[in-house]
């Protein structure tokens, strides 16, 4: 959750110039996304938000992300369709930063998923599959299984400060994946941070999804991965073999996996756990004071990774023999 | 702008349990408030704020801002009006700390206040006053002007690493204070924080405040001079009097003011500084690490500070001969 960025009324009324949305009635910013600044803005015409990318998005991977939201939104996927100014174009500067209005999505992200979110979550991810299907843009995973050790090169101490040993343990870890990780396996575009944040509900139905912004190209499968370890672990650590179940067979019920997929989830799971405990413990230290965003705590994936680590077919007994 | 409080499903439905509202469509923490959390609210019924009030505000203390928020709004005064539960009850618990939901009030507040939006805002805090007028409620200033010297007590450390010297200038000037403090003005409700971001406009007329957390019994002319110390003032530090002189005559297109209370706008205005100053100093040091919020700087209090000061005269300029 955060707001970087203020913006003045010259600003607002600078950026609605260029576009047909009538004069502004409310404007608040919002805690939603981690890595921009969010405001909702309602004018005479409807509701949007406004976000305003800050220094962690390059400005040159924006067009991916806005083409590929329009696109999902052009093909009937329940996400936030950007908006066009009058000129037709969606990337707007605010403050010197780059900025985008997207039409504002209704429903809840649910803090606390059942098995049945799960379910609807897996279904969700496998039409974002199949939605994104004849996308023509394309971005490298920079956060994937190749990023890994030299990003963790630099973490070395980070990691024994949070638990002393840690450091060989991650490094076998990483010797791990890097000699089984799957290749070869469907790919396309992937979330690759379908976390229940960015997932909203109507009730206990999937209702869309949101914050594209590691979207890239790798194999599908991965994406299940990252959401089997955001869904399915509860509060105490323990995965949740009813909610990975459940949000398998909803995926399936849209895109069946292969035998390859299927077999490779253990890996994946245990590479997904990989990512995130990397990125968090990154920022677990490196964010500074008076920043308005609280880094999450990089031990709830270094368990994760444990979990995978210690019993690698947990994810499988999820799977549909 | 703070979230402090994160709501689970589970207690957002158990909120609503006791509300005719319909099933939530969607729940947003917003960056609005600086003490409590807020959250916007969307039902198949209509659009609230929840606000979750954390530990600065008394329990004890809530039925009166509730109580008064309510007769503002059945008084036709623009300002969010409490949402009664089935039973009739507006104050709720969520996660042990007391909460309420009021109607969404539309509007922005402005960020750069112009000479107009002075005016508006003058006339919306003498409406507020006269709005106010037969509320029985009643709560004491505790931030009023007997109670800076025992708050500046314990930060003269704080003031002296801020400025050398400044614990000096900030006990005379509490000496010179308690001395010509006045007595005996025309008194009633107070918002006691009039500042742009608890003020709604739409467009550039005024559409209603917000925030009444600090609102007490004092002086009215006190509000005026804490709303010419937030509104009046350039970027710069310099008292913009066209501005001044728009809040008043607003103000006084609706309530003028004795001679009493015109005579004592200087010194209401340097101690509206003053209590100003010394909260923020209060916070500066005292704002936890991992706080979802940054202090505001005291030293831009200090300035206005010397600027009353040294030319008590300047905000008398602003008033009607």
């Amino acid at each position: 959750m955060a707001v970087y960025t203020d913006i003045t009324d010259q600003e607002l009324q600078d950026l609605l110039s260029g576009f047909d949305l009538g004069a502004p009635l409310a404007f608040k910013g919002i805690a939603e996304g981690v890595e921009n600044s969010n405001f909702l803005l309602e004018t005479e015409k409807g509701r949007y938000i406004l976000t305003v990318y800050e220094k962690r998005v390059r400005r040159e991977e924006l067009p991916f992300f806005l083409d590929l939201m329009m696109w999902l939104a052009d093909h009937h996927y329940p996400s936030a369709a950007p908006i066009r100014d009058r000129r037709g174009d969606i990337l707007q500067t605010v403050r010197g930063k780059p900025a985008a209005l997207v039409a504002f999505l209704p429903g809840l992200s649910v803090r606390r998923p059942n098995a049945q979110h799960c379910r609807e979550a897996g279904e969700g991810l496998a039409r974002l599959h199949l939605a994104s299907e004849g996308f023509t843009g394309t971005r490298a995973n920079d956060l994937g299984q190749g990023a890994w050790a030299p990003l963790f090169a630099g973490l070395k101490d980070a990691a024994e400060g949070l638990k002393p040993g840690l450091a060989a343990t991650i490094d076998a870890d990483l010797a791990l994946l890097a000699a089984k990780w799957p290749k070869g396996l469907p790919s396309g575009i992937v979330h690759a941070d379908y976390f229940p944040d960015n997932v909203f509900f109507q009730g206990e139905k999937f209702a869309g999804t949101i914050d594209f912004y590691f979207a890239c190209v790798d194999a599908l499968a991965y994406d299940i991965a990252v959401a089997l370890n955001a869904w399915c672990f509860e509060p105490d650590g323990s995965f949740n073999i009813t909610s990975a179940r459940q949000m398998l067979a909803g995926y399936e019920s849209y895109r069946p996996l292969s035998d390859a997929e299927r077999a490779a989830l253990p890996v994946l799971a245990h590479g997904a756990a990989m990512r995130f405990f990397l990125t968090r413990l990154a920022d677990w230290g490196a964010t500074p004071a008076g920043a308005l965003v609280r880094p999450k705590d990089p031990l709830e994936y270094e368990r994760k990774l444990a979990v995978h680590r210690e019993a690698p077919d947990l994810v499988l007994m999820g799977a549909r023999a």
